[in-house]
């Protein structure tokens, strides 16, 4: 697999528990109480990740992503000022579509990265990822909603799964109301894990 | 790591959405429905897992099991014809301790394996477990409340965690009220992967 091979690719992290956000999400708390904890394996530094495992996990050459992954705002963009949890020079560096209800300009930052508020979807969203990313990999960069919708549509071909080993003991769950395996129309397949001391990444292909 | 290491080696398979067991557990469902699905990985014909890899998986000189995973009595032993689910020459093949609250003579079976029914919990069970493994590795082979109070106990070197690619919607949750990480005593490091096209088994390790 590589970053540019032109596959959608869904990137989320969960706790052994099966969380990929904790209960209460505010300003102050963007993951839930504790969610924090699900990404120390990208910010540890007695075990971290290595660049390569991150650029291959987290790559993309466009990203989609829910509103809430943008934001706490609900409703309308009441106000502007708002431009991500990431500060001036987010860790993308790529065209992000922001899945919103309500329509906004397009906000464009340092280092490469333009936020681009799509109204239209997953599908509107996925054909302005793809006239962007000249036939590189579209990261799907949750959270569990949009992972979701990808899955149920099928416009998802990998799920990059990390496993933090920790409980998180409420919050959301990925796979609430997913059916996979069995007599289900979707298959995932184990294709290749990333090891690191600090989480797993399971790398499936989405099999229809 | 060895099987013959002196562990305490805890093994369970897990949905991706956290079970180990589906619902309505019955004689005909002994894993509830849709359970006999997370041991797909052991079975499958066009994805077998290697004899090296299931040895090293769930391997031991003795095991401890809980009373579910032998059989589907509850309460006194009012029939000493069950002698567990998997025949006259069940795969064990060492010596089994079974959990249960009820007293019952030990059921010697073909081919190395013999049921011991222990009343005093998972201390004597151990206990008894490492008078016969000669310095070997006890595997604790669940179901989810034996490998709890395991984990709780302080008593459990490793957790072998196989990840059936798969969603049961509903049944019983490995690590429901389990607290890891964080704040909590007990943390789990991932030490190694085995990886097969139907499964994933992650090796960790129990610290305290």
């Amino acid at each position: 697999m590589s970053i540019d091979d032109g596959l959608v690719v869904a990137t989320i992290t969960t706790s052994l528990d099966g969380f990929v956000a904790g209960p209460n999400q505010t300003l102050e708390d963007p993951l839930g109480e504790g969610g924090e904890r699900l990404h120390e394996w990208l910010f540890s530094e007695s075990e971290p990740a290595s660049t390569a495992v991150t650029d291959e996990i987290l790559g993309g050459a466009a990203v989609i992503q829910g509103r809430n992954m943008f934001g706490p705002i609900r409703g309308e963009w009441s106000d502007d000022a708002w431009k991500g949890w990431w500060g001036e020079d987010p860790p993308f560096h790529v065209p992000v579509f922001v899945l919103t209800h309500h329509a906004r300009e397009p906000v464009e930052m340092l280092g490469g990265t333009t936020f681009h508020f799509v109204t239209g979807g997953i599908e509107e969203a996925l054909a302005r990822a793809r006239a962007v990313a000249d036939g590189g990999r579209i990261s799907v960069a949750g959270g569990a909603s949009t992972v979701r919708q990808f899955l149920a549509a099928g416009l998802l071909d990998r799920l990059i799964l990390s496993i933090a080993p920790i409980t998180l003991g409420a919050g959301e769950r990925l796979f609430d109301g997913v059916e996979l395996g069995g007599d289900a129309g979707t298959r995932l397949k184990p294709l290749q894990v990333f090891e690191n001391a600090a989480a797993t990444h399971i790398v499936y292909d989405v099999v229809r």
